[in-house]
């Protein structure tokens, strides 16, 4: 099921991949070889291209025929990149996608310098969509992103979070740009109001469904598949909805004991197995799976006016696929 | 005469400036308090309002009557402080202002964050001009400055550098955003093509002779005024042009004994004192005031096609103040 899935997102998807591959390289080209190294380094080792993807398909559902809409897409994979260079520098990650952090392997300023030189590149494309709306899409993507690190930050190490502080941290840290892409290729459309508003909810609930998943992984996949050690995001003193739902629910004794493994400075990897177990008996992973399912179904939803499309149908088989994929 | 001409400034400046400081404040109420202390270290501790209060000027002088163009004004302040931020994570530089600098109060993150978070809110008040060219303007801004400072980055402690790689960086370092500024007024109200030139042109020499003064005033100014130690860019290994020009010029001997002392990993204030006695000797400060002075006289000329009004005269002066100025 699950690879029948992919494979079906693969095919649909294909035909504009090659494409965005071409533009993100052209648009990367300065005079400066030091920043497509760095850049490269993110933007050039295997991601998924999800943010363009969802951009063109929701242009397209929303009839928009231009042709300009892979060209426009890029926006999204540098914003991306630009805020995974900047959360690198901010948490101290060691490892993305595999591989080592940008800033462990150059220096904090060229990092940071090259996350603006990518949001700049990111603006510059904006500006030629000569589309008022999607500018705002995107300072309110920048302005949440930067506002939802700010306020993790303080939040770092804190044992008491919420689950609705949960859910506001991966809004700004996720949800909001695969919202804002999905929004912007309506806005490109120029969409009737209730179809950019029904797109722009559907990115939401992608989003969400997506982080959650994310969340799941970092406790249920494999060192080998994941490409960094599981319990990485614990280990970085972030709770995430498993590991606090798990903490809400368990017995006065488990919590202490699993406090006590969270903050520990280090853990050996029998803990963790234990700690994983834990959170299995407190339904942590079935409780985060099912209300990933719950924004996948709402998500779903908000194509359902939408008439039947290859657009449609992509859109449709990636909420299904926030879910279903194992890395 | 200097103090008559600030004199004159200030008068001319000061309707607007109460307005401005009002819209700084309000803009960047967050519910985020610490984004307001990190931002307000930058932003309110006494800055000339210089970029927005040239953008209104070339909107007004260009025929601009809606009266939003102190709300707009605001995004070259923001994007001043924004670049001021990354920049002190970049340099490590540990005297802004005569305070200290923001990453040495706060962590690297927070100060890299808090700049974007600034980025994004100048982005929020530029889309609402509902104008893709100040888009437009604003992603060349924020790519040249992250670009320049790249580039300077790698020229950090290059001891031939030439009075051509000197004048790119500064380009890119101060002109670009306050020539932006100028153009962006320009652009708000609609101008000719020709006029919104001259007023780009005229925001690049301004800019240009601006940071000209600058640099000689790390040269020529006391501690108390410069509320930093004179000399604080050959420190950092930054050569700007006195130092530039006297290396040129300087004989071999004099050449090996000034490259010494500047690449000396700490020398004592007598030291400088000869060094700066050399840079007279070698013309250092007359030749940059020269330079400083042409730039001047080109942005003074860039305004001549344009009536006759105080927004004129403000500009005008403000050219005047550029090099007169004392800090």
């Amino acid at each position: 099921m699950t690879k029948g899935l992919k494979q079906r997102l693969i095919e649909t998807g294909a035909p504009d991949l090659e494409k965005i591959e071409i533009a993100l390289e052209h648009h990367l080209k300065p005079n400066l070889e030091l920043v497509r190294q760095i850049a490269s380094h993110l933007l050039f080792s295997g991601g998924k291209r999800l943010r363009p993807l969802l951009m063109i398909h929701s242009a397209r559902l929303c009839g928009y025929r231009q042709g300009f809409e892979i060209q426009f897409s890029i926006i999204f994979e540098y914003l991306h990149a630009a805020t995974l260079l900047h959360d690198d520098v901010v948490d101290g990650a060691d490892i993305r996608r595999g591989k080592k952090a940008a800033h462990t392997k150059w220096s904090t300023p060229k990092v940071v310098l090259t996350g603006d030189f990518l949001l700049a590149r990111a603006l510059d494309i904006a500006a030629e969509t000569r589309e008022p709306d999607i500018i705002k899409v995107i300072a309110k993507i920048t302005r949440d992103m930067s506002q939802g690190e700010i306020d993790q930050l303080s939040k770092k190490g804190k044992l008491d979070l919420s689950e609705q502080d949960y859910l506001e941290i991966i809004e700004r840290k996720t949800a909001v740009l695969i919202q804002g892409a999905c929004q912007s290729g309506a806005i490109l459309a120029k969409a009737q109001k209730e179809n950019e508003a029904a797109l722009s909810r559907y990115g939401f609930h992608l989003g969400m469904a997506f982080q959650m998943a994310d969340d799941l992984l970092d406790y249920t996949a494999s060192a080998e598949v994941l490409g960094k050690n599981p319990g990485a995001d614990m280990r970085e003193g972030k709770l995430t909805l498993p590991l606090i739902h798990s903490l809400a629910q368990a017995s006065p004794e488990d919590q202490t004991w699993m406090k006590e493994v969270i903050t520990a400075s280090e853990f050996k990897s029998d803990q963790f197995e234990q700690l994983k177990e834990k959170i299995i008996a407190y339904k942590g992973i079935d409780y985060t799976r099912d209300r990933a399912q719950d924004h996948v179904k709402k998500a779903k939803a908000c194509l359902r006016g939408f008439e039947d499309c290859p657009s449609k149908e992509f859109l449709s088989l990636m909420a299904e696929y926030a879910i279903e994929r194992k890395v």
